[in-house]
């Protein structure tokens, strides 16, 4: 296969009659797909409805030790999820605050605290004339989004193989207004990258100009894996305190995409002077998150080791989706010329850079036929990827089959966006 | 009975001596009691728990429309649950949205939005020199220090049998730098008192100087009463949109009392400009609350009639409780002129007021004797009751028996400390 950009102007021409012909076959057939959200299929949400039957009227609704979930009270959550966590995050049960549905919220919440009354002492962020936050870009729009609603200037920092680009965030925390930077370290959103050990230490090493810089680590695909032979995530809980920097690093997961994405359980770990620090304002703003729910995913999951034993059925579930995604890019753009991916080894996206400016029209095109992607560009702080190239694929929720029709119909629109591309070059 | 100030000082010291008497025996018994906390009793927890049942792995999880509770999405609730809480807080369910587990996060979370960016489009409280909130006092100690923890300068208000004093808070209000109120419209906690329709129509009609001065109507007990003849609170909502003042009131609401303490499901009302102010808040804050818990609410009380039918057999459960408070205390500190009290409609305390000073004091012997109480001072803004005289009573907890006992102590110790406050000033 010669890349495009080889071919005749002749060549290229011959190739758009044959693009646009199969995309307007395509979108005659008035279809309606979607591969825009990180959402588990129907057929994942079956794995876990056991889960509901460990807590009924018959079962009781106390924990291991005998503590009553029903009423009021245990701030911080039962003892079994706050070791479950602890075992997922590599802290201490001490250090672990288990929450409610959603760890998107308990970052907000983070967030939210920064900026209204400061963390572990230092100043309220409102109070600072301006905050900025580092974005590791592509990444994971609904962060992006928590800090600009609070009026935090994005500075994107560019990802490599091995995370973000430690280079450019060393010399972009040494500036006092830098607060923080958002991670999603082991496959990362969208694309599939488990930060390197350098990388966790440099981050957890580095000087910060900012003595409250906060790591906000999303740890949303920890035990997402693909394959058999999963990556390797360091300690970065253990790496910053080594460092003397135990304060640095917020950590953060949740079984949503484990049990139920509507109905999971999440959690936030962190040292004892922040773990401390959150409690504090939990202390005001609850009098206790869901405890029977806990309760459930305790029964049912027993330990950490129960959660990534149960997360091999998902694999099951979503690898073919992933492989055929792999497979059309592969058979219809590999060597062309006009797109790279990486193979993620798990995780829940996979994440495609096309010719520059060529991104937003592959999007619309689908569009157009039917099938809906994440906005090109939301990927990047303020939804604005600079050269136009990246779009996430998520193919989890769409049936297999579905996902074989829409990945051929991506793979049409993004040579044919690439192709009228190449030819107003030429 | 003649009061105890009308007694010699002799006789008031031999009564003294038969109240440290009575003491020291209550004393010496050892005991662990707890009426300190409006928390239902086990007895009550074992009401709902075929709650638990109606959602596992056979019943499925679909809504009644046929629409999927396990992933993400619906971000304002599922509908059944919208439907039961606009009939509960008396609004159209397009302006309700259903929570998570407490409405106090739900309180708390909207105070810090008015915080951090303000509410329909007007400045953020944090860019104000200053910010005060009305507190009706006594009041719910949590609703207090929900306001002072965002630095909100707290104004305490009388309560009158009516609601709070209305003269006052027409007079405050007129500060423009007044916020808000906290109210607890229905058996107020702690007094038991309802607003009368003159109380809701003075606050929904009353000029503020603040044009986003927020009622913050927390109808906690709505629907919780003790008695067949339960009192009847005004419409606020559409009081206030008849006044044109709809943006005023926010509303909340939850079943925390209804059906579990630590695993309810909570929810807010207001005007479509404020709901559509905290939805857009709420698009960053998280993808979704627990649509599985509301599916349980759903399909267990089916509609608002279905929590009134069921909240009567809490009523069972607790009345009792209620009835041995409100006989020990006519009993013991009847007629002597040192205490008095409301009997409530519904709700979860009885309130006291002794003598002035003498609370504290109350609190300080029972805890010695073994009985935790609501600390003195609590339902005041700062903690501090100006007269040091009222003291909550939360019966709800404790069995029958512990009720009865720590009531009879509650009397020994208060008229104790009156006593001794007495022969002190002669």
């Amino acid at each position: 296969m010669s890349t495009l950009q080889s071919l005749s102007e002749e060549q290229l021409s011959a190739r758009l009659g044959v693009l646009e012909a199969a995309y307007e076959d395509y979108k005659s057939r008035g279809l309606k797909l979607d591969m825009s959200r990180g959402k588990p299929g129907p057929e994942q949400l079956e794995l876990s409805m056991k889960l509901l039957d460990t807590v009924d009227s018959q079962t009781g609704a106390k924990t291991l030790k005998g503590e009553e979930t029903r009423n009021y009270g245990m701030l911080d959550g039962i003892p079994e999820m706050k070791d479950m966590f602890a075992d997922v995050l590599g802290v201490e049960s001490a250090n672990v605050i288990v929450g409610g549905n959603s760890s998107l919220n308990l970052m907000f919440d983070y967030i939210s605290q920064a900026y209204s009354h400061g963390v572990c002492g230092h100043p309220a962020w409102c109070r600072e004339e301006k905050v900025k936050f580092l974005c590791p870009a592509p990444g994971y729009d609904r962060h992006f989004a928590v800090t600009e609603y609070f009026g935090i200037e994005l500075i994107a920092v560019d990802m490599t193989e091995n995370g973000p680009d430690m280079d450019q965030v060393e010399r972009l925390a040494a500036d006092p207004q830098v607060k923080g930077i958002w991670c999603v370290p082991m496959y990362s959103n969208p694309d599939g990258i488990t930060y390197s050990d350098e990388t966790v230490r440099r981050l957890c090493g580095m000087k910060t100009g900012a003595p409250d810089f906060r790591i906000m680590w999303d740890n949303a695909y920890g035990l997402h894996h693909l394959t058999d032979t999963p990556d390797q995530l360091l300690n970065v809980y253990e790496t910053a305190k080594a460092c003397g920097n135990e304060d640095r690093v917020m950590l953060f997961a949740s079984t949503s995409k484990i049990s139920f994405p509507g109905a999971g359980v999440a959690a936030m770990a962190g040292s004892p002077a922040n773990i401390a620090d959150v409690k504090n304002r939990l202390s005001f703003e609850t009098i206790g998150y869901d405890k029977l729910n806990m309760l459930r995913h305790a029964r049912y999951f027993g330990n950490a080791d129960g959660l990534r034993e149960h997360y091999k059925q998902h694999a099951a579930v979503i690898r073919p989706k992933f492989k055929a995604v792999l497979e059309s890019l592969e058979m219809h753009l590999g060597g062309k010329g006009i797109a790279r991916w990486k193979t993620p080894n798990g995780g829940y996206f996979v994440s495609v850079f096309l010719l520059d400016g060529c991104a937003k029209e592959t999007v619309r095109l689908l569009k157009e036929a039917g099938v809906v992607m994440t906005g090109a560009g939301a990927t990047y702080p303020y939804g604005k990827d600079p050269r136009d190239s990246n779009i996430r694929i998520a193919p989890t929720y769409p049936s297999l089959d579905e996902v074989r029709t829409a990945i051929d119909m991506f793979c049409v629109c993004a040579e044919l966006a690439c192709v009228r591309k190449l030819l107003a070059g030429r």
